[in-house]
């Protein structure tokens, strides 16, 4: 495993990934693994785990992920921007992204596709629930093991608004005084 | 219709909702106003319009929306941060939030469910698919219609990240040249 990373309770997973932060989706199939930028998810539940994410069925790696029931959602930062937009303007089957992007496949724990090692976290997933897949690519995931970087505490994550432009994770507002756990 | 906001294409929604944002759900049932914080939602569809959004069972506003099917999804700045938190720490049945929070209900164009006026966006839904409510407390709704500020260009949103920490988005970074419609 990635040494920079730490175990992270997946239960918590909301706090990288509730914030609709531009994720990169990794995935492997027959030998092939793929990289693709995704938007457009929800978490849905906290234990188990679930993540509901929109893959339009264009990209090649709707077939990897509906063939091997798994793939990575990995939360890359600021220093990754031209490579999350080069990924998400590419295809893969045409393109092995890794090597096109000069980024590190690392092995899973629980699934087959690749952990992307530049990424701030990964989380690994197992396909939950595929009954929204033929009407609205919506595949619910469980996310089976998390892995995130011990720093920096607040990563510079991006926030896509379409059109090319994204924003970009700024300054922390805290209300912890004020946080109740039963209204999460 | 509050002057300060304008007609906006509702296919291009996700650039205010994709982002993950904290949202403020405004519904009404039977002579009943309510308001709840919401971070759970992801964009499902440009066209129609499409967003998935979490509704806890446990929420006043859950049968609220399900008994009269709309709501208005609000998109809230950093300026009322504290209205958001103490939304999200009330329960409706309760209260009357509008007034609580010192907050302006202002009559939709399609629903029945009042805009918030002091929010910087405001989106029109009508209940689309309740297919996975029961399993996942999952609503997708249509919007309908959207109203958006003018200004600023680039709003303070928040982004929860879970124990009463939110994220502001904070400096933009374009792409735009890099831009290929096809690819969204």
């Amino acid at each position: 495993m990635n040494s920079r990373k730490r175990d992270f309770p997946t239960e918590k997973a909301r706090q990288y990934l509730e914030p609709g932060t531009i994720v990169l989706l990794s995935s492997h199939c027959r030998g092939q693994n793929n990289i693709m930028t995704l938007g457009w998810h929800t978490m849905l539940e906290f234990s188990p785990s679930l993540l509901g994410c929109v893959i339009a069925a264009n990209n090649h790696s709707f077939s990897l992920v509906q063939d091997s029931g798994e793939c990575v959602i990995n939360l890359p930062t600021t220093d990754l921007t031209d490579k999350v937009v080069k990924i998400g303007n590419s295809h893969g089957a045409e393109v092995d992204k890794f090597q096109e992007n000069d980024l590190t496949p690392l092995k899973a724990e629980r699934v087959s596709a690749p952990l992307i090692a530049e990424c701030h976290a990964c989380f690994e997933c197992r396909l939950f629930d595929d009954q929204l897949v033929d009407r609205y690519n919506f595949f619910i995931f469980e996310i089976v093991k998390s892995h995130v970087a011990a720093r920096p505490k607040h990563p510079q994550t991006l926030h896509y608004t379409g059109e090319g432009v994204f924003m970009v994770a700024g300054n922390i507002i805290s209300r912890r005084g004020q946080f109740k756990p039963e209204m999460l």
